[in-house]
């Protein structure tokens, strides 16, 4: 029987986006946008898209394979895989269960697990589950996996820029690198229509953008308030923005990580309780003061003022962390994760004894801040060697640039293809790189087939 | 902090399924089916199903509150809240953020938990996450709170008389009457399509239903054999049949639970393991011991012969379990705790020291076998109370009988319902019992409100 776990969290991660991406410089022009509406204004560089060869299942095989390659795990090593998502290719049957093909092959069927759903935060909520399953009286000594998968698309408009993909795992067990401070938890769920998808026939959400970007500020206040009252509770002493080193944010576009790190900055401020805001810090920040709560979600000079003054900390405690979220877009479950893999690629050797803060946002609404402390680990459950597993720096490099008419025209094929049957694909996947998994064909009953590229 | 929480399960738990109901023997009849292909072939008494005044939505929400006050549990004290559904109305909103509505009045929004999605099997995920939770070191002392959500429904045809429609609320902490054997558990995950629901814009799934049952019975088979053998690891002695009080499956039809506890018994014939198949048992299923896997699936003379064999256990160990899945119908993830509700009911006061097997099945597909033991418990969380909370009797015998036309008039309703926006329903509720809720109107935006009947 297994023993107690300690130190329950992520031993190993990988990460896979598609090798096609469109350049935000140049959808703006094409857009006619004004210079700098999604490179400033949005904060975001690049963005990834799934051609008609890929999608939400395809992109999660590959990862999946991957990490179980690179980091030699025995597919029966596997005792829970759990997949978040909010890209529904089928209402009823996980994407777990498409997974399954990759371990029924070497005779492994008794894996727990199906998929949790809530917007961006579905993957927080299967880490959450793995990481417990692990810490439980059923856990079998096995490992978890734990898979975020997405593809973001809007419907023509400004949202648009604001899409991406990509497909994100973690493996979970005791004597983590990554450890999670479990008492250190603090949640805001709430019943809000800021963006959810209502229209079943259509891949694109219905969103209510200055209204989802208010209840991300809210909640992120909300969770804060909780994991400070937790960490007062725990350790007899008041939290504030430099007891992290690090805070990763769900990053739907850039900019709102900004604002948000500037929010907590706020916070700290109003509760007077961070000696690192200075005399003329205080200045700026007086007159808000008196806001109300609504009122200081609204106010574009109080948003000025405090990140201007929260720049400093921002690119020390932020910035390392919004990479691949700038250089791919909103990866939904997988943002959150995907911005944390850009910690780790930039600051891998650094990172032990590091505490992270973390901030889950999923529409609808459901949002969660807690906190990993960062050890050095053991190969291959290093953090270096995750670092060089998933070679961010090489999977950005090896892209292929399209055009915005070429990414608008595999727009509009998708949205044909999308809930659609009986069609073959291009199985074109000169673009991707070998091991990569793509979409063959959907057949006149909706069975998906799906062939890995050889190499 | 709290302190080492010890046996884990279910508190408290409550049912609802909507009053308006079809009885199988008419809708034989209207259908021009032979006499007894509903009632007996599919061993089908009545089906419950949704008018347009309730959807999984509102029917989470009676539930909830129904739980909330007939065990005086404040709303406050839930930590967890966990919805398994395969009933989708929004692809990303969560049904759990619809019922932190009923939280946040209160001034609770510090609950984790999302959606679980794998066909039937999602309430079986539910419960296991929080009870997992419960387990973890992220646990505060609250409460969990499991929701089982679904309307089933199918397009005209064979499949149409295995629909139904429930909510099953599920309260979980430490101390409980229901305890999970939590080393007793075997999974069988595979990837198949045997009913899925690819077709986004309709509420019917697609259904290969013979698949299905052969899958289903794979699986059972796949999950018995697992479970047996962490049986016999953890007691030092083999486990069979006569090793638990009672089975509860999950019923898509009543007549695939019949043939479910033969196959167990049959299993039990093949390992020999079992004192009680006795020399006529043995006589009448030896001419079947040379099947292979396959044939015995497939093989009506086997099933015959076995369920005849198998009659007297069934009805001791099975029966108790059947009577709201026969009753109310396929209630997908709420049907395997409909079912053990029907044994609560029929058999509470003599249920303390007894074993129940659990067997959770959903497509696509996703199987675990796993056991509680129960105990009276504490008022209010006895296996008594529980009883009379869920008035199973009365909620039966209230009910309002549709004649198949009108059943079918309201299904197509429903369909042009389904996925709609800006409407508003009939707001009839003289149907309904007071507390319950149901839906008033989706607006332009497709967002949806709810009533609640007073009295």
């Amino acid at each position: 029987m297994a023993s107690q776990p300690k130190d329950v969290g992520i031993l190993a991660m990988d990460i896979y986006f598609p090798p096609t991406s469109v350049q935000q410089e140049a959808l703006e022009a094409h857009d006619g946008a004004s210079k700098g509406k999604y490179t400033i204004g949005l904060g975001q560089d690049c963005m990834a898209f799934c051609t008609e060869v890929e999608d939400v299942i395809s992109m999660s095989l590959t990862a999946v394979t991957s990490l179980l390659e690179k980091y030699k795990i025995d597919p029966k090593q596997i005792g829970r895989l759990e997949v978040g998502s909010e890209t529904v290719i089928d209402k009823s049957k996980s994407i777990k269960t498409f997974l399954m093909q990759l371990f029924e092959e070497c005779g492994n069927t008794d894996i727990e697990g199906v998929d949790s759903t809530n917007a961006c935060y579905g993957g927080t909520a299967a880490l959450f589950n793995c990481v417990n399953w692990v810490e439980s009286n059923s856990w079998d000594g096995r490992y978890g996996l734990v898979v975020c998968t997405d593809s973001a698309v809007y419907a023509e408009g400004p949202a648009r820029p604001t899409g991406g993909a990509a497909a994100i795992t973690m493996l979970i067990g005791p004597d983590a690198p990554v450890v999670f401070e479990s008492k250190l938890r603090g949640s805001h769920m709430s019943h809000v229509y800021d963006f959810y998808k209502p229209d079943l026939a259509s891949e694109y959400p219905v969103v209510d953008g200055k209204l989802s970007q208010t209840c991300y500020l809210m909640a992120l206040d909300s969770c804060y308030k909780r994991f400070c009252e937790k960490f007062e509770k725990l350790e007899g002493s008041s939290f504030s923005i430099s007891d992290a080193d690090y805070f990763v944010f769900h990053s739907p576009y850039n900019k709102l990580v900004q604002k948000s790190f500037a929010r907590l900055y706020f916070d700290d401020f109003l509760r007077n309780s961070s000696s690192f805001v200075d005399e003329v810090a205080r200045e700026k920040l007086a007159p808000y003061l008196s806001l109300s709560g609504d009122e200081s979600y609204q106010s574009r000079d109080l948003e000025k003022a405090t990140q201007q003054v929260a720049k400093q900390l921002y690119d020390a405690k932020v910035q390392p962390s919004t990479l691949i979220p700038k250089q791919v877009g909103n990866m939904y479950t997988a943002s959150l994760y995907a911005a944390f893999s850009s910690l780790l690629h930039n600051k891998n050797s650094s990172l032990a004894g590091k505490r992270v803060v973390m901030f889950s946002y999923g529409s609808g609404l459901t949002a969660t801040m807690f906190s990993f402390q960062l050890r050095e680990g053991q190969y291959p459950f290093s953090l270096s060697n995750i670092a060089t597993v998933m070679d961010v720096s090489g999977k950005l490099k090896s892209r292929h640039e399209f055009t915005p008419e070429n990414f608008i025209q595999t727009l509009k094929l998708m949205e044909h293809r999308y809930g659609a049957k009986d069609f073959v694909t291009s199985k074109d996947s000169s673009l991707l790189s070998p091991g990569t998994y793509y979409l063959t064909q959907v057949d006149s009953l909706y069975r998906r087939f799906y062939a890995k590229k050889s190499g």
